[in-house]
C-alpha cells in the first residue's frame, strides 16, 4: 500500500477557516432564526464592479463564436494583463518590473501555497507570529516545518514574534534564516511596514542570503503615504524578493479566483554545486508543468479593474471598506478595546477585554452577540488573546454588530 | 542564501508543449505567410456551447448584484455543480459516488499535477510509456522519480512499455509498485483498455495494495459499447482507484479551466504507525490549504454541459471532433501509415512512414508541410518513432492537412 506524505499527519485535521465555519453551521442549525453577522473570513460584501462583469460578459460572448474563441492560454497569463499590471501596478509607481516577471494565476492562496515547491526543504523559514495560516501550514505539508509541539509551534520554523509591545512590527530574526514570509499590510493585524522599516528587510535579505516572501494582497487599503504598496520599491528587493498580489479584496474578486506573482528575473538561489539559478524560470516550470493558467474570461475582468471606469468603481469599493475599518476601529476604541491596524488595512486586531482565550471570545460574540470574528490564536501562538475583525461587510451591518459589542 | 528544490534541475528544461510551441513560432516568425494546420497540442477549435456561455453571462449578472454576489465558495466546490457530477457523470452509469468525493477544480492538469503531494515521496511510482507528461515531470520534481539517464527515463520510475507488439496496452507491472498511472482512452495513444482488461488493473491493486490514479479525461470520446467511461464502473474500484475528469475536450472548456477529481472516501493509504488514513481527507486538507475554489461562474458554465440544451450541444460538438478522427484514421491509413487509437479517442497515434526520428518527423511535418503535430518522444522512450495527431480542428483544415500529407 502506498505511504501517505506523513507531514500531512502532523498538521491540525482542519483549516482555521473551516472550523470557523463549522462551529457557525453548528449554532445556524441551533438557532436558525438569529441574525448573524459575518465579520470573520476576509469575504467580501459588495458586488463585482460593473466594468469588471461588463468585461466578463464581452468575453464570454468571444467564446460563443469560433472566430473569437480562445482555447488554452499561456500558463503565465495573456500579455494584455500582465502589461495592464505592469504598466499599473508597478510602472506609475516608478517601478521597473517586466511583463515575463509577471505571473498570473488563480489567487495569492495558490502561489503562496505552491511556491515552497522550487526550494529545498532544507531550507529554514521564518514566519511572523501570527501569519496567515497558509504560510505555516504549506510549509508543514512540505515537510519544511519539522515537529510540532502542543503550542501547535513547529520545530524547524523561526517565528517572529509580534505583539503590543513591538506595534505588531517584528525584529529582524536573530539566526540566519533563508525563507521570510512578510504580509504587509499585514493579515491578521493590520499592521505595516513603513518604507525604511522594510528597508531593513531588504538589507538583512541582501547581507545574509535569504528570500522575502512579500505578500501584498492588501495594498489597495493603505491610506497612508509613508508605506510602501510594493517591495520593489525598496532599493535592491528585485534581487531578494518574490511579490504575491490578490484581486480578491481590492476589486472583490474573492469568488472570481484572479491573483498574480511577481517573480524578478534577478532574484536567483543556489543549487547543489553552488550555482546561481533564476527563480523566475524555476517558478515557470512550475506552472507550465502544474498549471493550465487562468481562464480567458476572468482575465478580462481583471483588465477590466485597470479601466478607468475599472478604476473610478474600485476606488469606491476600496473607500466603502476603509469607511468600514475605520467605523469598527473607533467604536471598538470607544468600547473599551485595545486594537492594533484598521487604519492602512481592512483588518483590525483587537485585545479580547478581560484576558480571554480567542476561541473563548469567538463562542461568546457567536452565542451571545451573534456575531463570527476570527479567533487571533488561529494565527499563531501570540494571537492567543486577540481576536480579528474585518471590514467587508455591509455598513448597516458593521454598525449593528458595533452597537451589540456597546451593549 | 536558499537552497533551491534540485530535483527541478534535473527535468528537461522546457516542458514538451512548450518546446513544440517555441518551433512553430519561430517558423511562423521567418514564413509568416505560410498557411500553418495545428494538429498538436490537444486545443479545440469549437466554441464553448451557448447553454455554457449563457450560463456564464447568467451568473457573471449576478456578480453585479450585492444581493446575489458570491464571494469565497467551498474550495471542493459549490454543491450544485457536485451533485451535477454525480447525477449525470455516476448515477447514470449505475456508479454509486457521493457529491463530498467530489473535488471541482480549475482542470485536470493541476489535480493529476498536485495529487503527488498527499502521497510519500518514497512510494514506487509505475507510468505509461508514452504517457502525459504531467505524470512523469511532477514526480520528478517531487523527487519521487530518482535520477534521470540521457533517454530521458528516471530510475525510481516504473516504465510500462506499450507498443505496436502489445497493441499500446501495457503488461501489468513485473515488480510491485504503490501508484499506478493510467489515462484510458489514453493520451497520446488513443487506446483504450476493455472492462475485463481494467479489471485486471483493479485486480493488481488490491492484491498488491497499489492506488491507481486514473485519468478519465477522453472518456466522452468512447465510442465502443465494452469501455468503461469511468474506473468506477469495475467493481472494487472505489477501495484503489483516484478518477480525474476535465471538461476542456468534453465541452470545450481548455480556455475556461474546470475539471474534477473523485477521491471514494474508502480509498485509503498507509501511515508510518500502519494506520489506514482516508486519501479523501488528505486530498480536502490540501485543496482547502492550497486551493480557494473555481470561479463561481465557470461553475455555473460546467453545471450548464448538464443541462437539457447543453447536452445535445456537447453531443453536436464531440460528434464533429469524432467525424474529425475517423477522417485523419482514413486517411492516414489510405496514404500508408500504420496507425493505431482514434476509434474512441480524439487522438492518432501513427508510425513516422520511414522509422524517423519523432522531432525529425515534426520538422519535416512542420516545414515541408506546414503542419504541427506532436512528436510521439516528447512522451516518453516507447513514443519514438511515432507521432500523435489530434483531431480538434476544423474539419477543412483536417482535409486540407489529409491532403498535404498525401501528395
Amino acid at each position: 500500500m502506498p505511504k501517505i506524505n506523513e507531514n500531512f499527519t502532523k498538521i491540525p485535521a482542519s483549516y482555521l477557516f473551516s472550523e470557523v465555519a463549522r462551529r457557525v453551521n453548528e449554532y445556524k442549525t441551533a438557532n436558525p432564526t438569529h441574525n448573524i453577522i459575518r465579520m470573520d473570513i476576509g469575504d467580501i460584501k459588495l458586488p463585482l464592479p460593473d466594468a469588471c462583469v461588463d468585461a466578463m460578459i464581452r468575453a464570454a460572448n468571444e467564446q460563443r463564436s469560433a472566430v473569437t474563441f480562445r482555447g488554452y492560454g499561456p500558463e503565465q497569463g495573456y500579455e494584455f494583463l500582465r502589461d495592464a499590471i505592469r504598466n499599473n501596478d508597478f510602472r506609475s509607481r516608478g517601478i521597473d518590473i517586466a511583463s515575463d516577471e509577471i505571473f498570473i494565476s488563480d489567487g495569492a492562496k495558490s502561489d503562496t501555497g505552491n511556491i515552497g515547491e522550487i526550494f529545498s526543504i532544507d531550507n529554514y523559514v521564518a514566519v511572523t507570529d501570527p501569519s496567515y495560516p497558509v504560510y505555516v501550514d504549506t510549509n508543514a505539508m512540505a515537510g519544511r516545518a519539522g515537529e510540532v509541539n502542543t503550542n501547535g509551534m513547529w520545530s524547524n520554523l523561526v517565528y517572529l514574534q509580534c505583539n503590543a509591545d513591538n506595534g505588531f512590527t517584528p525584529y529582524l530574526p536573530e539566526i540566519k534564516v533563508d525563507l521570510i514570509y512578510l504580509c504587509y499590510p499585514n493579515n491578521p493585524t493590520g499592521a505595516t511596514l513603513t518604507k525604511s522599516q522594510l528597508a531593513c528587510w531588504v538589507d538583512y535579505a541582501r547581507k545574509h542570503g535569504a528570500i522575502i516572501l512579500f505578500d501584498a494582497a492588501y495594498e489597495a487599503f493603505i491610506t497612508e503615504d509613508d508605506v510602501p504598496h510594493s517591495i520593489f520599491e525598496i532599493e535592491g528587493a528585485a534581487e531578494v524578493a518574490i511579490e504575491f498580489r490578490s484581486f480578491s479584496k481590492t476589486a472583490g474578486f474573492t469568488g472570481t479566483r484572479c491573483g498574480y506573482t511577481v517573480v524578478p528575473k534577478q532574484v536567483t538561489s543556489r543549487n547543489e554545486k553552488g550555482e546561481n539559478i533564476s527563480l523566475n524560470s524555476l517558478w515557470n516550470r512550475r506552472q507550465t508543468t502544474k498549471f493550465n493558467g487562468t481562464a480567458y474570461i476572468i482575465q478580462r475582468a481583471a483588465e477590466a479593474v485597470y479601466s478607468p471606469e475599472g478604476k473610478i468603481q474600485v476606488k469606491n469599493l476600496l473607500d466603502y471598506y476603509k469607511q468600514n475599518s475605520n467605523i469598527i476601529r473607533t467604536e471598538l476604541i470607544k468600547a473599551g478595546y485595545t486594537v492594533f491596524g484598521g487604519i492602512n488595512a481592512p483588518y483590525i486586531w483587537a485585545k479580547t477585554p478581560n484576558g480571554e482565550n480567542s476561541w473563548d471570545y469567538f463562542d461568546f460574540l457567536l452565542n451571545k452577540k451573534n456575531i463570527v470574528i476570527t479567533p487571533g490564536s488561529g494565527f499563531g501562538h501570540c494571537g492567543q488573546g486577540y481576536v480579528r475583525f474585518a471590514a467587508f461587510g455591509k455598513k448597516e451591518d458593521v454598525y449593528e454588530a458595533m452597537n451589540r459589542l456597546c451593549t
